[in-house]
């Protein structure tokens, strides 16, 4: 398998801890988004979106694209251990958390909306900051919400992680690692975070960890 | 059934799409998100996170948030008729395409992110008409640019209608109805609407069609 991502991706982070969690192995192929290697024909020939991650399979078929579409296929084709529960209102909650970090929080700080606000916008460096802050910890806030329901446990949904807790790990990095936001209204959420880093699946592919990271 | 929901609101048709799809009835509960109404703390017990839609089920459990985790729910409870193909790449290609929409596309242009531009940015209204329309365009154009495969048929993925459609409506209402965007770019797309149009399941819930739009 091939995994075209980004060290500083959020969405990469994602399905490597998915693949992790699976006890996957992928060979990496770095695109930086950072220097708009994403708009060059030959990335475009993979994923017309010019983002990433894309997951080239084995098995063969089309190259997969969007972090959660890519997730809920590795569940559906290698579903031990399972990153959803079983009982369908489960599974709704843990894709509804999921999708408050994948859809309401993380698209507002992709390169291209970063790229937009300064070049398009004219905003400047404080005020591009604060919207990134602001929104990163928005989705966090309504994610800590939901943790106060009774099916929070260990992790978002009960004992074992799930693909909310993957999401949510994403999220806090980008809240603390990017963006320094003051995480002291989410402490349930932190509290999960630091459960989710005691799992190798969730450390290793930590962002601030990769080579690209040192590097930058 | 009780959905609460905004006439305005694409995640709401989404799940009204979907919820036709299945010949399924519902209680409408209208949540006006232009006048506030989802930072009311009646609505925030039902979801924390101030946002439509949410379904309530008959069959208990606690209240469904987000629309792609709302249809997955529908799907796995309802089977029949499929809004996801049966083998696992297709479905993972309908969620990808889903996911273009529903959270690279629309969450950019929602009245939370419409709000922070007039106040917080102080952009004035060009300014924010044109940020509205390019991010709707932006996930169209890239939605189209997956269209160009070969498991494109009358609809996204073949030829019934899926999840896929639904977020591809949606997203068209937006370019067309609200924020005026020249579609020429995207046939494809556009061909796929017209054709879901011609389905009850997709034209009666259509936004422009609600009571709320007549009086709007």
């Amino acid at each position: 398998m091939k995994l075209y991502g980004f060290w500083r991706s959020l969405a990469t982070y994602r399905v490597k801890v998915a693949l992790g969690l699976k006890g996957m192995k992928v060979d990496e192929v770095s695109i930086d988004l950072l220097k708009g290697m994403q708009h060059q024909a030959d990335f475009k020939a993979v994923n017309p979106q010019a983002v990433v991650p894309v997951l080239i399979l084995d098995e063969g078929g089309p190259p997969l694209f969007q972090s959660m579409a890519i997730m809920e296929y590795l569940e559906e084709t290698r579903p031990q251990p399972a990153i959803l529960p079983k009982d369908p209102a489960g599974r709704a909650r843990v894709r509804g958390l999921a999708l408050i970090a994948a859809a309401d929080g993380h698209p507002l700080v992709t390169p291209r909306i970063r790229g937009y606000m300064e070049k398009e916008l004219k905003l400047d460096e404080p005020t591009r900051n604060k919207w990134l802050s602001h929104w990163t910890l928005e989705a966090l806030k309504a994610i800590e919400g939901h943790l106060k329901e009774k099916e929070t446990g260990k992790f978002c949904h009960g004992d074992s992680p799930t693909m909310a807790d993957i999401c949510l790990c994403g999220q806090v990095v980008g809240a603390t690692a990017y963006f320094k936001c003051d995480v002291s209204s989410v402490p349930t959420a932190m509290r999960i975070y630091e459960e989710c880093m005691k799992i190798d699946a969730f450390s290793k592919p930590h962002p601030m960890k990769q080579p690209g990271a040192q590097a930058h």
